[in-house]
């Protein structure tokens, strides 16, 4: 997908909201678990009741990989529903991978070209020709880890390397890279007053942005920091939806609270004038 | 497997060779293409003709999720005729993983649990809460990357943070995490000269040493600087063995391979006293 077409989307759709596909056995409805794929059951169900409120789908890799052959097959099944019937949808595999060369060619296929992911998170301590490898993609996007919410983010992502953090460094050489049109970054929610320094130094990139909700990010926090005029924010929240109600009204509950997100993200928009 | 187990092996079988089954399609012997399962067929045959040489083996998980579906059913098959014909060898899924806390639990049951597998590789970057997961696993064993074999481990891993690089900064910082007799360690041979200063900070941990053979290393300087009286070492080797030659005679030629660097480490044995 290019990105002027997620641009629109956003406009569209008065919202920058991600949902993460966390779909996990154990939180879905019980009445679900009898269906033939349930976890493919949940999927399909969250995304007829959202697909209005969000403009991206991040299904996260380890909770299909958890299942083995029966999970791979839950998300290509997804995959295949979101790109038949949802195509302006940007897909994210939220997977995190990162290897040498060649190995980073081969994880850039199994996203980008099997399962057709728009893009795919990657992280960055392998180096260039670790990222390269996913950069080399058309109309894909590499969604480089820069700061994570996750208290782990400061063993040594906020450490000083040489004048500056290590996220900063991770930023700074990434612009260095091939196609860096095709970078966007994670970047956590939970470190608000850190968006400011970032959006410094990579100005146009959109950011994938967890931690809002759960993880105790704020909305309004995250967009006076980081918003751009082309909004530049892709905000994510999986649990807080996913797992609205785990009663038979759950497809109701989940669309309820990305609506909610929705029309919070409406006010950001106006705000900025994005929207008139 | 417990690390007393390894370390029975590598003394019976005179070896610390890993070899890694980063198997392609596009490389294996053409008439494989045949079978019903091409890649499962090729591991076999490998596993078969090299097992007697080796205490390890390292399947490249990107190599099996680039065919998708038909590629985890691959990886299932390989494990279970290992788990089932050699449970004695130590099995690693290198899939560079590493994720928020509840995530990263996911990616240790699919691998530890589902896929059977004794350890897992795993990249840093998102530090303690991401690690520990992993290495709540008792008799399982976490990978940490170090320093990893690659010109991009120049971008991040040897940058100085503090007073030292990044890389040995993640070695002192992963010693403070839980259960860190769980821990190992990605150490490349291409920079054997780090491996004295390293060994200094992990004098006990195993290294799974990538980067001899085919990226350059030299594995008698990998033992000069890394070996312990417990051996301490996994030295990999990939395509120099599995594609030793692509005609009918692949067998012979891989065992040829791993044969010689079985013979190579021997010798290394010997010399540091762990064989008489």
């Amino acid at each position: 997908m290019k990105i002027e077409n997620l641009i629109s989307q956003i406009r569209q759709k008065k919202s920058f909201l991600c949902v993460g596909l966390d779909t996990d056995l154990d939180k879905i409805p019980k009445h679900l678990l009898q269906e033939d794929d349930p976890i493919f059951a949940f999927n399909k169900a969250i995304i007829d009741a959202t697909h209005s409120f969000c403009v991206a789908y991040k299904p996260n890799i380890a909770f299909y990989e958890a299942y083995g052959l029966k999970g791979w097959k839950s998300l290509e099944r997804t995959m295949e529903y979101l790109n038949q019937n949802h195509p302006e949808i940007f897909t994210i595999a939220d997977a995190k991978r990162g290897d040498i060369g060649n190995t980073s060619t081969r994880y850039a296929k199994a996203f980008f070209e099997t399962l057709n992911f728009d893009s795919i998170t990657i992280a960055p301590y392998m180096g260039k020709d670790s990222v390269e490898p996913f950069l080399d993609f058309e109309d894909k996007h590499t969604i480089l880890l820069a700061l994570t919410s996750n208290q782990g983010a400061f063993d040594f992502q906020t450490k000083i390397v040489g004048e500056e953090e290590l996220f900063k460094e991770v930023l700074k050489v990434s612009k260095t890279y091939q196609n860096t049109d095709r970078l966007m970054y994670v970047v956590g929610a939970t470190k608000a007053s850190y968006l400011a320094e970032i959006r410094k130094i990579v100005p146009q990139s959109f950011f994938l942005v967890p931690g809002v909700g759960a993880q105790g990010g704020s909305l309004e926090e995250v967009c006076q920091y980081g918003i751009t005029e082309n909004v530049g924010l892709l905000v994510n929240s999986s649990r807080g939806i996913l797992y609205a109600s785990n009663g038979e009204d759950y497809m109701q509950a989940a669309a309820e609270q990305a609506k909610k997100l929705q029309e919070k993200m409406e006010v950001e928009l106006k705000r900025i004038g994005f929207l008139s």
